[in-house]
C-alpha cells in the first residue's frame, strides 16, 4: 500500500467531520469538502469531540496531527489526496455525479471510499470511467471511536483496491470487514434496521416507551454484544452443547409469534411525536451535545477495559497502539540524549479514570507515572521487552514519595530524572512530576531498583551492555547536584 | 418488602443454577430442586463460575455466603422458601402442572417468579390457586452478572407482588424493568429474535459467517449498545436536531428492502449445521467454558468501565456497592477495636486489572492498597465523607514504601496499622501488606498525612472530636514496639 498522507472527505457533516478528525489524528492532511453555509462550525465541533475522544483513548505517542481544511472547491479537496472518503447525502444519483466528477480531479490511481450505509457500490459505480477504484468502506458514528468499518466491493472491483483499503482503514485504528456479496444495507445496518423496526413496535403498541426499550438493551444483551456477537453469545449459552443444543432448544421460537416480523409500522407523524418525545424525556434535559460526550466517555471506557481483557475492540485499540509505539519508536530512534543534564522522556496526561471523587489525581497514580517513567528508562538502558523476555529485569523495591500539588483529570505531566548512584545490581534514581503547562513539580520520587534474575527470584548483576549504558549516564549525572530531598526519611525535617 | 432469607429455585440448569449462585452471594440461604442425574455437577460448575466473577466484579465487602442445597424432592425446595424462581424447561403444560404443585407445599404469601422467556403469565397462572402471586421475572444469561430482569405481571395480578419482585431483585443488584403490557416474549428477546432472524438470513444467503456478523456487532453498534439502547443512539446520531432529524432521514429506509423481513429461513439440518460449524470455527479452540471465563472477564471490565462514568450498569453496580457497604457497616458499627494491639481493618482480593504483563501486582497497587486502609483508618476516627463533605480532610505528604514480596492476581490480602506519632495538624502511620492465605508481610508503607482546610489549601487542626479519637489510639499505640523500618530513606542500610 502506498502511504497515505493526504486525503480527501467529500461532505462534512457528522460522518465526514469525524472521517477528516480521524484522518487527521494519524498524520494524514485532510481537505474537506463542504458547500454548507456553517460547514466550518459543524466541522470545528466534531473536530474537537474527536480531539477530546483521543487526548483520553491511549497513552501511546500520539502522531503530529495533519492539517484539516475546509473548501467549497470539490477540485480542491479531491486533486492532491492519496485516498477519498466521500460522505455525502444519502442520494444515489447525486452520489453517482459526485463520483463521476470526483474521477475528473483526481489522480488515478486512488482509492474512492464511499461512506453510504445502504447503496451498492455497483449502483454507485455506475457513471465513472474506472469504477473498480470505487468501494463502499461504511463507518460508525462516532466514526473517530468506533473500530468497525464494512469494506464492500462492487461487480466492477481490484483485489488490490480492497486490500488497500483494508490495509489503510486499519492503519488508522480501525477493524475493517470485507462483506462476501453486495447486499442493500450490508450487514451491520440490516442487523440493526431488523431490530429498530421491532422496537418501533413496541412503542407504537405501547408495550414499553423508548427509555424502556433502550434499558432492557444496555442492561442486558447490549453488555453481552461489545464484546461477542449473537452466534457467539448463542453458542455459549447453549452450554457444555454449545450452539446445535441452543438452536434445538430456541430454534423452533422462531416461528412463534416472538416478532412482528410480517410488517412494518407506519412512520406517520403520531409515531414520530411519540419517540421524540420519549427520547427527550429519557434524556433527562442533557443537551446532544452532552450524550456525545457521555457517549464517548462510555466507549472509550468500555475499548479500554476490552483492552485489559485482549478482546475485541480492546484487541483493535492494543493493535493500533502498537502502530503508534513503534512509528514514534522508528522516529526518536536517533534521539542523543544529553546525559550531562535531567533526563526528560516519559510525559503523559492524567487520565480521567486515575481521579478521585474530588476529580484529582489519585496517590497511588502518582507512583504509577514514576514506574511508567521508570520503564521509559529502562528501555533506554537496553532493559527492553526482549531483555525481560530472556528472563531478567529490574524490580523495584524501596519508594519515597512527596506529595507536593493536586492535579486534575486531563491535565498534561512530564517527569524528569537523575541517577543518583548505580552499582552493578542496583540503580538508585530520583524523578520530578512536573505538570506540564505550569511547570511546577507535583511530587518527587527516590526509588531503589534491584537486577533480578526472575526466573530464580534472586539477586544478579545486570548484562554488560546495560552497564555500559549506565555507565555512560553517570559520565553525566554525578556532576549534577543531589536533589534537596534525596536520602530523606518521612518526617524527617526539611534542613 | 419482607426480608428474603432463604429462596426456593425450581430447575438446575444453566438459568436456575445461576440465580441460585446470585441468591446465595447476597447472603440467602437457596434450596434447589432438580430431578437429573448429573445436577450437582452442573450446578457446581455455575456456582463456581459466578464465585469466581463475583470475586473480581467488587471490592465492597461481600455478604457471608448462603448456603446452597440440591433437593429431588420439589416440596423441600419451596416449603421454607420467602420467595421462589422457576427455571424449568419452556414447556408451558409443564410450568403450569409446576406452578399449581409448588402452591400446594409453599407459604400463601411467598411470591411465585418464573423465569420463562416467552410465556405469558397469564397462561402460566392458568392452574393456580392464588394466581395474582405469579410474576414473570425473565433473567439473562449469565444470571450472576448480568443486570437486566424483566418483570411482567398476568391479568391477575397484584401491585404489592410487583413493587415487592422489584425490590428484591434491586437488593441483588439487578435492574428490575417492569413491562406494561404482557406480550408473548416480552421485550428484550423481541429485539434479540428480530436480530437474530436476520443474521440467520445472512448467513444462509453467505453475505457473511457467522464470526463476521458477530464481529459486524461487537465492533459497532454493540460498543453502543453496552450503554445506551437504539433509541438513545440514534437520538444522538441525529446531530443537533437529534431524534426527529434521524427518522426524517432514515425513516424511509424502513421501506426498503434493507431486512428479509417478510420471511423467515427454513431451521434445516443443513442450516443448523452450517451455523454450527461456523461458530466452532469462531472459537479457534476455545471450549465453552474458556469462552463462559472470557465472556464473564469482559463483562466484569465492561460493568466496571461503566461504573468510572456512572452510567447505565456501571450506576446499577454502584448502587449495590452502596448497599454492600451499608450492610456491613450496619453489622459493624459496634466493632470494639484493641488499640493495645496493631489495628487490622482493610482486607481486599488482588483484582486482575492490578496486575502487569506477568500477573504480579503491579508496584503502584500497593499504594493503592496503603491509601485503602488508610481511608478505612481515617474513617474510623471519624473522617468520613460527611466530615470530607464539610471542607476538611486529611492529604498524603509523603510516603515511603519497602517492596518485598511479589503477589498474583485474585490473592487475598490484608494491612495492619500502627501509630507512629500524631499532632493537631498530622498523623504518621506505618503499615504492613500481608498475605491473606500465608501471612508472609509483601510491603510496608509509612506515611505522613496532614490535616486540611480543603477550600483554602492550607493546613489547619483537626476538630477535636477526630483528634480525641486519635488520642484514644495513642493511649495503646505508644507502647508498641516502633516498626524497624520506620524512619528509614531509601537505600540506608538495614541497621
Amino acid at each position: 500500500m502506498k502511504s497515505i498522507q493526504k486525503a480527501g472527505v467529500v461532505g462534512g457533516g457528522v460522518i465526514g467531520a469525524a472521517w477528516a478528525a480521524r484522518f487527521a489524528e494519524n498524520g494524514i492532511d485532510t481537505v474537506v469538502f463542504d458547500p454548507a453555509p456553517d460547514a466550518q462550525r459543524k466541522l470545528d465541533e466534531v473536530v474537537a469531540l474527536a480531539d477530546r475522544a483521543y487526548a483520553k483513548l491511549t497513552l501511546a505517542p500520539r502522531a503530529k496531527k495533519g492539517a484539516i481544511t475546509l473548501t467549497t472547491d470539490l477540485a480542491e479537496a479531491v486533486k492532491d489526496a492519496d485516498f477519498i472518503q466521500e460522505a455525502a447525502p444519502e442520494r444515489l444519483e447525486l452520489k453517482q455525479d459526485l463520483f463521476a466528477e470526483i474521477e475528473g480531479h483526481a489522480r488515478a490511481d486512488v482509492i474512492i471510499a464511499s461512506s453510504t450505509s445502504g447503496f451498492k457500490p455497483t449502483d454507485l459505480q455506475a457513471k465513472m470511467v474506472h469504477p473498480e477504484r470505487l468501494i463502499v468502506g461504511h463507518p460508525f458514528n462516532p466514526v473517530y471511536l468506533l473500530p468497525l468499518v464494512e469494506i464492500i466491493a462492487g461487480e466492477k472491483k481490484s483485489d488490490d483496491v480492497t486490500a488497500s483499503a483494508k490495509a489503510f482503514y486499519a492503519s488508522i485504528g480501525m477493524h475493517p470487514l470485507l462483506i462476501r456479496k453486495e447486499i442493500d444495507a450490508f450487514v451491520a445496518d440490516r442487523l440493526m434496521e431488523a431490530l429498530w423496526r421491532e422496537a418501533l413496535w413496541l412503542v407504537k403498541d405501547d408495550i414499553a416507551t423508548a427509555e424502556e426499550i433502550d434499558d432492557a438493551i444496555r442492561f442486558g444483551c447490549g453488555l453481552r454484544w461489545a464484546q461477542m456477537g449473537t452466534f457467539q453469545v448463542f453458542n455459549v449459552a447453549g452450554g457444555e452443547a454449545g450452539m446445535r443444543h441452543f438452536m434445538a432448544q430456541f430454534g423452533p421460537a422462531l416461528k412463534w409469534p416472538w416478532t412482528k416480523l410480517m410488517d412494518t409500522p407506519e412512520m406517520d407523524d403520531a409515531l414520530i411525536e411519540k419517540i421524540a418525545v420519549q427520547c427527550e424525556e429519557q434524556s433527562e434535559g442533557l443537551s446532544i451535545r452532552d450524550l456525545e460526550r457521555i457517549r464517548d466517555n462510555n466507549l472509550i471506557a468500555i475499548m479500554q477495559a476490552l483492552k485489559t481483557q485482549k478482546w475485541g475492540a480492546g484487541q483493535t485499540l492494543l493493535d493500533y497502539e502498537a502502530q503508534l509505539y513503534k512509528r514514534s519508536h522508528s522516529g526518536s530512534s536517533e534521539t542523543v540524549h544529553d546525559f550531562s543534564q535531567l533526563i526528560r522522556m516519559h510525559e503523559t496526561v492524567v487520565q480521567p479514570d486515575w481521579t478521585d471523587y474530588n476529580n484529582h489525581m489519585n496517590e497511588a497514580r502518582y507512583l504509577q507515572v514514576f514506574c511508567d517513567s521508570t520503564d521509559a528508562f529502562l528501555n533506554m538502558i537496553g532493559v527492553d521487552p526482549d531483555y525481560v523476555a530472556g528472563g531478567h529485569s529490574y524490580y523495584t523495591v524501596e519508594t519515597h514519595i512527596q506529595h507536593l500539588q493536586e492535579v486534575a483529570a486531563l491535565e498534561p505531566l512530564y517527569v524528569k530524572t537523575q541517577m543518583i548512584s548505580h552499582d552493578e545490581k542496583r540503580i538508585h534514581l530520583f524523578q520530578w512530576i512536573y505538570h506540564g503547562k505550569t511547570d511546577e513539580v507535583l511530587a518527587t520520587g527516590e526509588q531503589m531498583f534491584l537486577h533480578v534474575d526472575a526466573n530464580a527470584s534472586k539477586a544478579c548483576p545486570a548484562k554488560p551492555e546495560v552497564l555500559a549504558r549506565l555507565g555512560e549516564i553517570w559520565d553525566g549525572h554525578q556532576h549534577l547536584p543531589a536533589p534537596e530531598a534525596a536520602g530523606r526519611a518521612v518526617g524527617q525535617r526539611r534542613s
